[in-house]
C-alpha cells in the first residue's frame, strides 16, 4: 500500500535531478574532449579517453535510473515519452564524445587539425547551454523564456559547427593526399559534429515540451 | 472556450494538406538531385545544392508545423504516432537528398558515374509515387486500393535502386584505384540509395495505416 | 462479432511463437555468418550470402506478421511498444548480418582477418542466448531469473566483441597500408560488431519488460 502511494506521488524532483546530473556529465565529458583533441602525446590521449569512458558509464547508469523511474512512476512532471527522449538524446551526446575520443586513441592520426579543437569547443559551449536549460526545467511553466533562449543558442552553435565541419571536409579533400589519414580524420571529427546535432536535438525536444504546456 | 472548441474539432484537412506539401517538396528536391548529379561544372552543382537546401529548410518548417499541430489537436484523422512517423520519414528523404548534393559540392569528385544519375532518377520516380499516395490519403478509407498500389511501386523502385547501387559498388572496387575517389563516390551515391529506402519506408507506414483502419 | 471476440481474446501464444521464430532465424543466420567469413572461395561466399538473404527475407515476413498482429489485437501479453521494439531490434540483428555477408560478396576483400571469425562466433554465441531468452519469454512472470541471466550474458559477449573489434582496428591501421582494403575490412567487421550491440539491446528491452511486470 505504501509502495502504491509512493508510485502515485508525483516524483518531479527525482526526474529533474537526474536530468541535471546528465547535464553535468555532458559538461565534464565535453571538457575532456577539448583536452583530448589537443593531447600532446598518445599516452595523454589514452588517459583522457579513460576519463571520458568513466563519464560515459556514469551517463549510462543515470539513463538506466531514469528509465526505471519512468516505469515505476504513475505521474511524471511532463510526458513520459519526452523525458525518455531527452534522456536518451543526452546519452547520445555522451556516446558521440566517447566515440570521438576512442577513435583518437585507436586510429592514432598523425595530427589533428585546428578544426578538431574548434568543434570540441563548440560541443562544450552547447553543453553549457544544455546544462543551464536542464537546470531551469523544473520551473519551465513559470519561466519558459530562458529555456527558449538556451534552445536558440544550441541552434546557433550547431550551425557554427556545421560550417567548421564543412570547411574541414573541403580542406581535407583538397590537401590530404594520404587516403588512410582522410578516413581517420573524417571519422574523428564527424563524431564531434554529430554531438552538436544531438545537443541541438535535446534543445528542440525541451522547446516542444514548453510549447505543449504553455 | 473558442480555443478549446478549435482544439477539439477534427483538423483532417490541416494534416492532409501539410503532408501533401511534404510530398510536393520531395518531388522538387529529387528533381534538383537529378540535375545536380549531372551538373556540368562545380559552380552549377553549388547553385543546385543551394536550391536543394532551400527545399530542405522548407521541409523542416512543414515538419515543425505538423508536430505543433499534433500537440495542439485532440482528434487527428488517424493515429498521432503514424502522422508523426510519416512526416519525419518524409523529412529523412529530403535530408538524404540534401546530404547527397552537399557531398557533391564539398567532395568535388573527379566525375560521377552513370549509376548516380540512375539512382537520382529512381529517387525522383519514388517521389512521384509518394506524392500521389499522399494526395490520396484523405480518401484512404474509401479508396485504399490506389495507395496500396503506390506503396507496391515504392518497393519495386527501391529494389531497382538496391541493384543499381550493388552494381556500382562492385564496379567501384574493381576499377577505381584511387582510394580517395572510392570514399567520395561511395558516400555520395549511398545517400541516394538510402533515400529510396526512406521512401519505401513511408509507403510501408501508409500501408499499415490503411490496414489498421480497414 | 466473432471477429471482435477474436480481437479481444489475448493472443499470448501468437506473439511468443512469432518472437521464438525470430530467435530461431537469428541462430541460423549467425551460423551462416560464421561460415561466410571463413568461405574458401568467392563462389562459396556468394552461395552463403544467398542463404543469409533467405533468412533475412524470412525475418521480414515474421516482423510484418508481428506488426499486423499488434495492430489487430486489443490485449497483448505485455506492452505493445515493447513487443514492437523487441521485434524490430531482432530484425536489425538479421539486417546487420545480412549486410556483412553482402559486403563480403560485393567488396571481395583480399582476405578476412581472424578477428572476423571471432566476431561472427560472438554474434552466434549471443544469438544462442537470445533464442533461449525468447523461449523463456512466455513464462517470464514465473521464472524471470533465467532471462536476466541470458541478458547478462549478452552484455558480456558484447563487451568481448568490442574488445575484438578495437584490437582489429588498431591492427588494421598499423599494418594495412592499402587504403581500399582498410575501407573494405573496416566496413565488413563493423556490421558484426554492431550485430552484437543490437543483440545486447534486445536483452536490455526484455530485461526492462521483466522489471516492469515484477
Amino acid at each position: 500500500m505504501n509502495n502504491l502511494l509512493e508510485k502515485l506521488k508525483p516524483k518531479e524532483d527525482k526526474f529533474f535531478l537526474m536530468l541535471k546530473e546528465m547535464g553535468a556529465i555532458i559538461v565534464s565529458v565535453s571538457d575532456l574532449a577539448v583536452k583530448c583533441v589537443q593531447a600532446a602525446s598518445h599516452e595523454e590521449a589514452v588517459e583522457l579517453y579513460r576519463q571520458v569512458k568513466e563519464q560515459e558509464q556514469a551517463a549510462d547508469l543515470v539513463q538506466t535510473r531514469i528509465f526505471e523511474a519512468l516505469n515505476n512512476t504513475f505521474i511524471t512532471p511532463f510526458d513520459r515519452e519526452d523525458i525518455g527522449q531527452i534522456s536518451s538524446t543526452l546519452d547520445d551526446v555522451v556516446d558521440l564524445v566517447n566515440s570521438c575520443a576512442k577513435r583518437i586513441t585507436l586510429y592514432k592520426p598523425k595530427a589533428l587539425p585546428a578544426s578538431a579543437v574548434e568543434l570540441a569547443k563548440l560541443v562544450h559551449e552547447s553543453a553549457g547551454y544544455l546544462a543551464q536549460a536542464l537546470d531551469e526545467l523544473d520551473s519551465f511553466k513559470k519561466r519558459p523564456e530562458k529555456i527558449k533562449e538556451y534552445s536558440a543558442q544550441l541552434v546557433t552553435v550547431e550551425r557554427k559547427a556545421d560550417d567548421v565541419y564543412e570547411e574541414f571536409i573541403i580542406d581535407l579533400f583538397e590537401h590530404e593526399k594520404d587516403a588512410i589519414e582522410v578516413i581517420k580524420l573524417k571519422e574523428i571529427l564527424h563524431e564531434l559534429e554529430r554531438a552538436t546535432d544531438a545537443e541541438r536535438a535535446v534543445g528542440k525536444i525541451i522547446r516542444t515540451v514548453i510549447i505543449k504546456y504553455s
